[in-house]
């Protein structure tokens, strides 16, 4: 590989925080792995959605929970932090198909009140 | 607003899930604050970053919970899965500026034995 | 529409250029359609593909006009700069489904020699 | 590094075109080096800006016209395609700072009238 491709590679590792260039390329090909996991229509994956609310919007938290209890075959935990007085953040973590995670999140996402959703596409770390 | 770009519009929302029009528009206005709050240096905001490493990796654990320690004001909480024997599922939740956030989450990230990490941005919810 | 909301809103358009909210919101709107354009595979869109080659690599000329030869029913115009003695950028705009779009500038990518390639997922405009 | 993320890396390459594990490793890294191009303040890059708009809009030619004519020193190129009888395509090559594209590409996708403004980030190809 060209050296000066090497050296400026090297430069942006140590910015990051990588000790060590292979690890940083092994990193480069596992995210590329992860992305087609969430391409694919059959692999396993891993979800983590975080989402905004307004806890004092009615029947908003009844809401969430139901959702959440007709899909306890993907939905694996729920975390919740009170941001302030009128914030929550719940983060759930969902394992399942990736079709099927982003049809429960977009659920979730668009059910009034809640200001944000979003959805991290990690993985199992099976394939990596 | 032309018709034939809001029928699209609602034929989209209703695939997605909102009940709504008005909510589907707040949606893509806060959606647009949330990437604000990310480029901005001053504001405070939340991350909810996702790892998966293996755990049998030596030391490993050891370095993580030491970069959360010295981290205590940022980091709020943290939530683990057992994914399987050898993989196990982090979520931390991080308050404060996008930079600050950025940086600790590279360095866990860039870390030997992490398989995979991501960093999903998400907001107070006190601009929204 | 909550007023808080919408003061936000109006601040960020007017640094990035917005004379006037409901173009904003238009624009939002005609962002969800476009990435709804490229993930039907039914729907003719359009492709804009940037890629960054050194003109001295062997052959590399040859293999890139030849893939364009092959794919001249998606391959409307191609625009060529010379950036610098050894880099070149080329531009093709591309006509078709957005698979067969990504098919053919995946090919082009992957070549030898070619140092970036970047797809820009637009539209016909139809559809917004 | 562990064979069995490599051999998964090239299943991977395969279905996207490479003939060669070392150019698709390369072509990683360079991705990341154009990424830090585009967060430098400093650096010469180079964005090439898709719009579709409707040459119908009253003004709007000129006002495009004009805009670009504001920003000679960074504006290399301008190719235009007919789409259908109400939309055209406008590609517009720029080369400077990543800011100061940013700032005037937002300007025309701004302009009332545009239907769609995308950016690609693309290089000088001379740091990759």
């Amino acid at each position: 590989m060209e050296s000066s491709l090497l050296e400026k590679f090297d430069r942006l590792n140590e910015q990051t925080g990588y000790k060590n260039r292979s690890e940083a390329i092994r990193d480069l090909i596992r995210e590329k792995l992860v992305n087609e996991e969430w391409r694919s229509s059959e692999q396993e994956t891993v979800g983590v959605f975080s989402l905004i609310y307004d806890h004092h919007q009615r029947e908003l938290n009844k809401t969430l929970t139901s959702i959440q209890h007709n899909h306890l075959d993907v939905i694996v935990s729920s975390t919740h932090i009170h941001i302030d007085r009128h914030n929550c953040l719940e983060v759930i973590i969902l394992r399942g198909k990736a079709d099927v995670i982003k049809k429960i999140t977009n659920e979730i996402a668009s059910t009034k009140g809640v200001k944000h959703g979003a959805l991290n596409m990690t993985s199992t770390g099976s394939n990596l």
